[in-house]
């Protein structure tokens, strides 16, 4: 049951066939399943459909192509907002305004999001993740009406695939998995780790377009740079205390 | 393909049958195929099968009885451990003492944590998320050895379900998944969301053992404390920190 999962990939590209919303209400049926802490469901999904949403986002999410061209874009949540008008109501106090609430809505979230995505391959789309809803999430929560204590967390694009996507590589298991404690590599071995990957041809020619000496360069001063990291950390941080969680 | 998902619940009691390494080896198999950004896996899998190792993990999960039920404990954690050394070897600056990496290692933790538990229920196993990692990560950091950039996120119970578990209550979808932008809803819609889990006989337990008024006083007041909340705050970000993530 589990064999496509072994196969699967991100797939970047889709045709214009729409999703049915039977089959979208099922894979939410699915995903809505899934485990939430004390099962309050701290979390919302956005729906963008709409060419015109879609417009407002795309430049959010640097303008990469699946956000026009996916039929449905997802943007999963951590959502303290529900639970604290409930406590409101109930003349309770949530006591959601820091760090651990933001980020057990946050697991939540993605827990629920990677529940949809599977159940969406399992039926034949195809998913991708998109990191930039940390980048942008304030102004994403603009552009959705995300009130106090919602925060996006995850965007994800769904359609159905354009082509079979390639597997993608993957570090050797003994370098994720450990047994009972953690195993540090030496430098020789992280360096096996690395080597598959290091050697594919895309590897090499991306170090090469960018004029660097190996792999963990393109990665670290062009693709995730330090600059970038330290101020989307300062901006998502101030989203997160913008929405209502104080850390 | 996706039915089981509609129909899995959480679970907590597990015969005492091993889960054979060959399943496990699939089941990992399967989880380390999941999106992570950048295809750069930051994440590390910590297995717990040990009974010496399931006692010292016990009471830092609130001595919940299923760590030491479950024949495998998972403890899913951020991990930029790997990349920075790989960086190291070759030069480049990994720039991840931060957030924002923290973050983004952290939803590749969750996301391979759920495409774990999906494959596994498939296979007939049974789950159980404990948010205790988040409580009490600096201390299982120790007793599993996780070096600089590692951090505990979610930790997870697996095995043979001892019983069928009872589906549990859901939040109606209008409530969770919104079209194009956030619905805001009244006091009255809010009230409407909550009053099947209110409603529910265990809820009135609930209410009843603890002396409370309502179901939001028993979570608000009882089960998720302001007080706790904001302990496991500082808790956890100074074991997010004291990783060597910055903020």
């Amino acid at each position: 049951m589990i064999d496509f999962l072994k196969n699967r990939a991100t797939v970047r590209s889709y045709t214009s066939e729409t999703i049915p919303q039977d089959i979208l209400d099922e894979l939410f049926q699915a995903a809505t399943r899934a485990s939430t802490t004390g099962n309050l469901q701290l979390y919302s999904i956005i729906v963008t459909k709409e060419l015109e949403m879609k417009e407002k986002l795309s430049p959010l999410h640097f303008n990469q192509p699946m956000i026009k061209q996916a039929p449905v874009v997802l943007t999963f949540c951590a959502d303290y907002n529900r639970y604290s008008k409930w406590c409101e109501i109930n003349r309770a106090d949530p006591g959601c305004d820091n760090f651990q609430a933001f980020f057990t809505a946050a697991i939540d979230a993605l827990i629920v999001a990677q529940t949809f995505c599977v159940a969406a391959e399992s039926k034949g789309l195809g998913i991708c993740y998109l990191g930039t809803a940390t980048y942008t999430a304030k102004a994403i929560g603009e552009v959705l009406g995300l009130p106090k204590y919602v925060v996006p967390v995850a965007t994800v694009t769904v359609g159905y695939p354009a082509a079979t996507p390639q597997l993608a590589d993957r570090l050797p298991k003994v370098a994720v998995i450990h047994n009972e404690k953690y195993t540090e590599f030496t430098k020789y071995e992280i360096s096996s780790h690395f080597s598959t990957k290091e050697n594919l041809e895309t590897s090499k020619k991306f170090v090469n377009e960018n004029n660097k000496e190996n792999l963990a360069q393109v990665f670290a001063e062009v693709r995730y740079t330090r600059d970038n990291f330290e101020k989307f950390s300062i901006e998502y941080m101030e989203a997160i205390k913008s929405q209502g969680f104080n850390f």
